[in-house]
């Protein structure tokens, strides 16, 4: 399965464990302007992208949306959340056009992590180095705001 | 060992695991206003803080200092840029006071990691749910940068 097996996630997975993903994994398609999911709404379910567009966003004060990234290529991975405590989306997810996905139930993703010795361990490192990498980036538009207020304050 | 056992990064280990840690650990004492590493450094130890406390800190334009956070409780722990790729030090870390120190290096962990067999996993998912804690934080400081912004352009 071309889609997981592109994904940052599964990054030295074997092929045996790719094909046992795709038997866990279930396809839709879901119509333009869709809300997949709400920041802080519990997660249990892990994406994928197989076409279309999708947009991970946030809102500051409950009315200004703020996006944080717009996903286009297929494989691309969303509601980590799932994976990890608190199991909750962290953003919320709007398709931007109508959307082909591939979905992972993390309870049966966990079956799948209990019979399969290491591929628990692959799986959270690449998560966990995904998210490290978010957070340098995070950090980067920090700096740049930073940046902003010291030459506001200059003049 | 205490020290090692509070750290959030052992969370769910057993005691046989955190005794291995100990035994691969190394306590020493860093004078005032040493520096542990800076940001970019390859990244082979992994520390926690005993006593003392330890400022983690970025720069902006490589000259102004900009904080992030500053470590004071025993069993904190930092230079987790050493668990994931690309392995380098995403902060630079230096001492407020005078500390002591447990140090582990990587390539005794990964030893470790092999021959335990969940106890990999159990610590990438706690990474995991460590930088998404972090990621969240970032997020919520760029909000607050924003509504300053929008409030600025308001008037």
């Amino acid at each position: 399965m071309d889609i997981l097996s592109s994904c940052y996630l599964f990054k030295g997975s074997s092929p045996r464990q790719i094909d046992s993903l795709a038997a866990i994994s279930r396809e839709t398609s879901i119509e333009k302007g869709a809300w997949l999911f709400q920041e802080g709404d519990e997660a249990e379910w892990l994406y994928f992208l197989v076409n279309g567009s999708v947009e991970l966003l946030t809102t500051i004060g409950n009315d200004i949306e703020l996006p944080i990234t717009k996903l286009r290529s297929s494989g691309d991975c969303f509601g980590t959340g799932a994976l990890v405590e608190p199991f909750k989306y962290s953003l919320s997810a709007r398709c931007s056009e109508g959307v082909g996905l591939l979905s992972i139930n993390t309870a049966n993703l966990s079956e799948l992590v209990e019979k399969e010795g290491d591929f628990g361990m692959v799986l959270m490192e690449n998560l966990a180095a995904h998210y490290l990498s978010r957070l340098k980036e995070a950090r980067q538009e920090l700096k740049i705001h930073f940046k902003i207020l010291f030459k506001a304050m200059r003049f």
